[in-house]
């Protein structure tokens, strides 16, 4: 039920399949999914989008599976089936076991739940919370150490 | 701005003190949230939500880390920001760095687009992606090996 | 912080000015909450959402205390503090304490937590729940009677 | 497109058995939902989900038919098939006919075109319904009487 | 999968049949959406949205098409596929090609990312754009100039 | 109530700069908002953000106020006070005035209570906008012809 019609490799521009052939060298695949091949009506989104993605998906400070994890719980938030299904089978394909999914949508389950309690109760903001409070000058958390911390 | 007025310790019954009692020791602080203390007009709801916190936060197949940052992704999503800044607190306790902080938010946001990039262009979940292909049984994706996968 | 000002009584014409005369009268009150004030910068749309207010929310075959609990369950859904407490006063008056406010409530995060669930899960619908189980002719399940039904 | 595989009750564990087996005895009737058994890949989840689902629904303050009401409202802003569909199916076999069907919806949609309004104009809170006014004890508004009040 | 069966022109009753005579009259056809044919269950919310869209879409200060892609934009943010497809028909019959709707769908997807953005930053509104800032008297901002404005 | 403190000029990087020096030549003024100052403690993110900004915000196939209104209704749509404000600020320099942000906020409300009515009510989308009709080469619908459309 695309509104768009995917763009195929033959129909592609030079832009567009520069983009494709990134992706398959990438990802070591040649198939391209839907939603780049969309994408493609717009050449600068496009390589805007795939830059974004590359930068931010890409192993950092946290790694990538962890990534993985915090996209999906955006997908789930929203309810957005393709947008969890792809990032399901990227992080599967990056050791995501169903265990391991069985624990983080219980996470997921836990804190949409309590943003309804907070949302409905009007809970005010903690003044050991308080916003000079977080900043890590002030914080001075050693980590580890199991402060008076969450909800 | 509460809707329901905290309940402190001393106004409590046994059962809510119960509650507090054990959220001070896990926690190892004297302080208890408002979210528990407005949570405690119910005390069952308070004892379960009690005991899921703890059951769905603890570190099991996925670090207590990464369960933060994945409750942190459903409150930024929702624009709950006591959700973000009661964990955000648990997880700089627990390691989360500005730096790790702002690479969270970078993925965040690009999920986020892509939500209603997805959304707003209809499109349709690629074949290789259909159920069929998701259960661990034919997956068989080798952990690491980089396939056909995201977005 | 209102984007447009709330137009007083004094500076408004003959349109606005029947309306607000009307939830004077209805409310029993000489207030005018902010919401009319500001919509009335359309004569048009206070119009039509004064009617839409008076009819939805009068007493039918749902009685108006239930759809108090209602409308104030959308507000919390969307996070919108204006639509919970202005409907929260709605329903004091009506009666509702605040015991019956922690069950709402209760109802609410579950509900809220569920959504995340099935959305986790991607959980299809039951066969005995697809619309043709559905329809009122189908159904012909006798009230009160406790069969097979929620998630 | 389940993402996790429903668990029958010939392929689960003693923990999960006696969840369905009691899901069985109080709703009178041999199936339990794809919901449930979904859930059952996490026999704690499953257990503190289905002790909050019977405790949450069972009427109390508040009658189940309204509570099922107030979960579907929530269903219905996430725009959630399933959680409404399921409950939709509950509250018809608690009485809910077509015609009250019609009556919560119109509640529904109003107060979800009123939250765009309230955050499109950016509506502050009026004064009268400031925090201090809303507790039980300031708030002294006699049941049934009119007074200034919603939207 | 409709809850309520429509309800065609022959079933219905005079009231429900003046507005879709209106609706065929305004729209030069015979069709009617199942949107009109499931309202007509509430033929007085019937009236009024029928009222509604006919007074908020209709070309004023804003043109009808950019009402359109309001229309569209408010859709994709809460992924309604329904609402979205029923106004692109719309606005494709006003003029919109696929190259405008690629840039439309470029803006929605900003803003969305911007939204978690500043979400999770917990930005704060600059004080040159606070509330005192941004009424028509003192923004005294020249149509055309380009001052320091958007996020 | 930033999580993360602004940067600015005088303590920022070189490539932070560069953005800054931009956005100031672009937007003619010296000030640069908390959006940007924040998003500096990721300078990759900064430079693609402010790209994909000024490249789905210029004046293309849709103007500017446009793209200014569709921003808005996403802002409006997930309660984001900040997104709204600030490009409320940019089309009002742009020529926006509170009679045509009236019709705006009139057609995002009726567009978010028609999604709640299509969720609710469940409404299958109608044969004839079924994806082959909606197609640019199937629907062949002549701009300005008015046509079986919306809702």
């Amino acid at each position: 039920m695309n509104i768009l019609s995917p763009i195929e490799y033959e129909d592609a521009g030079p832009e567009v399949r520069a983009v494709y052939d990134e992706i398959r060298a990438v990802r070591k695949t040649a198939a391209i999914n839907n939603f780049w091949k969309t994408l493609a009506h717009d050449p600068v989104l496009l390589q805007l989008k795939w830059k974004a993605v590359r930068t931010a998906m890409a192993p950092g400070r946290l790694d990538a599976l962890t990534k993985e994890l915090v996209y999906m719980a955006v997908g789930v938030s929203h309810g957005n089936d393709y947008a969890l299904r792809t990032h399901l089978a990227a992080a599967r394909a990056k050791g995501l076991t169903d265990a391991m999914y069985a624990e983080f949508i219980a996470v997921v389950q836990l804190a949409a739940g309590n943003v309804a309690l907070i949302n409905g109760l009007g809970i005010e903001l903690d003044a050991h919370l308080k916003p000079g409070a977080l900043t890590n000058d002030t914080a001075a958390s050693t980590p580890g150490e199991n402060t008076h911390e969450h909800t």
